[in-house]
């Protein structure tokens, strides 16, 4: 057919539709009961409706993720600038949103974006984002690794754990009464501060060895060996203390052991085989098929489930989860790509400014307050730099790269951050004591890279003599 | 250092640990202060404390997800077996999980799993997925082969939307007293069936199409550039019918179709040219960088955003930053890949369950609410299928191919369901409209394949004699 007759039979088409629809419209008007007049007040109308359009819940909540993945990718690059792993970068972005800055500086833009009925969403979105961190987490975790370099690694990994538990149970002794929540008992509060000074964060480790090009090297898979080794053991007692937590007294926690350890004995001999079979059945292993995709999201999902349930905490079971999953062809390394970006770029950042949206750096009101938090992080450094660099010369490292070992796994960043949450959510710990906990953290993490370059240096120095 | 030795010192340092914290536990036990004794009580607790945990919501959200992932993957794979498309098995398994079976069933265990208090989280999360989805949509629509194939597929794609529509109009004249809610003027109801009758679901057909193996043929291409078309200018009407809701009438919905335009044009001739630039610099063309996705999602963002508070729907802003997303390289395709399953097999159904939520086929108790939705989905299969036919049929196509495009037309899946909670959002529709339509929705989707058969043995049969 002609184009001409397409074009006059297309307008035709058109016409007809507007007649139909201006006769129907006429006619249906008729049928209106109970209608107010909109006449005059339809611009007033307008104004409100567009109003109400900017607080719509699911337009503050697209409002939320906008800002928080720009703030946090700025900083991101800002700290990568300075010499910083990126993911500091994000975190800082994070606690700059919360009441810290952004809510000093500007509190009716604050509450406007950072509604308290939106904060329910934020949480449960950046509990997705973490579920899926920690089953990345835990998938690259290389055990194959670990049981080869198995007795200096872990030598380091649990000595290095045992040295600022035993500083943070004495620390404890002296903050119970000042930083406790009313009702929580000393053992709670003790072994937490425990465990919160004794983590190392193998995942942004991992970063920092890699931006330094330490990847290949003896020091570089030492401490990447012993992070992840301590990782391991750090989630444990935390499962543990949050068992014992939950259940309300140490005695009553043996049932969440035990069940604990059976569905850890479950996973590891019953879950791992099978998956390992079905993913043996894949012929091309190039791609991921969706549906092999559901099955992973559903044991990571179960897994989680389980652990909540039991009483050990969800990330627990996501962490678990990744770690049977196949280590066969490039298994792991697809399913990380598919996961990686979405959870890493999406929801992480949510959870770093749910974490910031807590911590209200306001709260250290007076000098008195900054001593304890300098306390903390003194004790903390001591705890891990010192207990690391320790067991690392035990283990007959020269003195150089015990040091840089310390310096190195004396890195807490974002797995300090989930155990603090966790702590703070189980309310074992006030909101000051999470602020200078938070601070302690950052404080940290910052150190990593200016104490190898200062090791470094001084080393060089000397040989240079 | 000799392995005796390092074990002999593990073993010390644990025995140490285990002693400082024996002894201050015991001595910080003199700090608790207002602590309940929980000596006998303690069993009783635990049991509240495992009650709780699994009512929990963080347990609970996980426990819903694992339940809809499982459900869809099982629907979707029997679907699959029946010869019907994946995503109609989906959609089925999230009717199933609402009020319609596991509600009418199982009261108890559904009100456990799904609470009232949980369908906030489900919705915003649903709507993420919906989010993600469309703009994956906007980016396998193909502009350039709309602009070759444009004369024929527009007039196909635009003569199907005007019957359907104005037979829709038609249709919301008797339904206007029984089914539209009190208080929505007549041409809200009227435009709002009109569209809903007039909707191709151009990511199904694009499913049924490959799976028929039709996708390089004559009737394939002319199909999927034709449900292409119907799509934009059904979103296009949809954004329109929204503004005039939303804006409370006709006449001050001038201003958001006004910024609606601009804001077209400006993501077209502005936001597309500079990510075709920016995406134009990279070097390595087979990964996407973390900071580029970053940028992507900020725009993606952005334009939900501004389209949600213009008044039109976020969903068509997240079409539009998909359709302007730059066509170079393999980028649109490293793209979906990235967001697809993650969107598609952990968030999509979500959308199902929370559509299969609202859908109470129990509402449908009498004979003639039967048949009132019997006579919806006899307009509707006339409509679309009949106008899509003469259509193609005026084009030139033979009647045999005519046909089976109206049947591929006539497809309404999941797009369908997007438009109807839409409208139920905006209450334009009651919930049994919004169920009848909902059915009418699924047994047009139904149809597809079996007519195309159909269509085929006829014409075999006649081409045999």
């Amino acid at each position: 057919m002609k184009r001409t007759t397409l074009t006059f039979l297309y307008i035709c088409s058109v016409a007809v539709l507007a007649v139909v629809m201006l006769y129907v419209l006429k006619a249906g008007k008729g049928l209106e009961t109970g209608i107010m007049n909109t006449g005059l007040p339809a611009r007033k109308q307008m104004v409100q409706s567009a109003e109400s359009a900017f607080s719509h819940p699911l337009a503050i909540f697209i409002l939320q993720l906008t800002l928080i993945i720009a703030a946090s990718q700025l900083f991101g690059h800002l700290f990568k600038k300075i010499g910083q792993p990126t993911v500091m970068g994000e975190i800082v972005a994070g606690i700059l949103l919360g009441p810290s800055l952004l809510g000093a500086v500007l509190p009716d833009f604050s509450s406007f974006i950072f509604p308290a009925s939106s904060l329910g969403n934020l949480q449960m979105l950046s509990q997705v984002g973490l579920i899926l961190f920690m089953f990345v987490i835990g998938m690259e975790l290389d055990t194959q690794m670990l049981k080869q370099k198995a007795r200096t690694a872990l030598f380091i990994a649990h000595f290095s754990i045992v040295l600022p538990f035993i500083l943070g149970i004495a620390l404890s002794y002296y903050l119970y009464s000042a930083y406790a929540p009313a009702n929580i008992p000393f053992y709670a509060f003790s072994l937490f501060t425990g465990i919160a000074l004794s983590i190392t964060a193998f995942p942004v480790l991992a970063r920092i060895i890699r931006e330094r090009g330490l990847s290949g090297t003896k020091l570089g898979i030492m401490a990447i060996t012993a992070a992840a080794a301590g990782d391991v053991a750090a989630w444990c007692i935390m499962a543990f203390i949050v068992a014992i937590v939950k259940a309300g007294s140490i005695s009553s926690s043996v049932y969440t052991i035990v069940f604990a350890v059976v569905y850890v004995l479950f996973m590891i001999f019953v879950v791992g085989p099978l998956l390992k079979r079905l993913a043996s059945y894949r012929n091309d292993r190039s791609i991921l098929k969706r549906s092999y995709m559901a099955v992973i999201f559903v044991v990571l999902l179960v897994s989680s489930y389980c652990c909540e349930v039991i009483g050990i905490h969800a990330l627990f079971g996501a962490f678990l989860a990744g770690v049977i999953m196949p280590a066969e062809w490039n298994f792991r390394k697809l399913l990380i790509d598919k996961i990686e970006d979405v959870a890493l770029v999406l929801l992480l950042p949510l959870f770093f400014v749910f974490t910031g949206l807590r911590t209200q750096i306001g709260l250290l009101s007076d000098v008195s307050l900054w001593g304890t938090c300098l306390l903390i992080i003194l004790v903390a450094v001591a705890g891990k730099f010192g207990g690391s660099t320790i067991a690392a010369r035990i283990t007959g490292e020269n003195m150089q790269d015990s040091l840089s070992i310390g310096a190195l796994m004396n890195t807490r960043g974002l797995v300090e951050l989930v155990v603090l949450n966790i702590g703070y959510d189980l309310k074992i710990i006030t909101a000051q004591m999470f602020t200078m906990m938070v601070i302690m953290a950052l404080v940290t993490t910052f150190m990593t890279n200016p104490s190898i370059d200062l090791i470094n240096k001084i080393y060089a120095k000397k040989q240079g003599l």
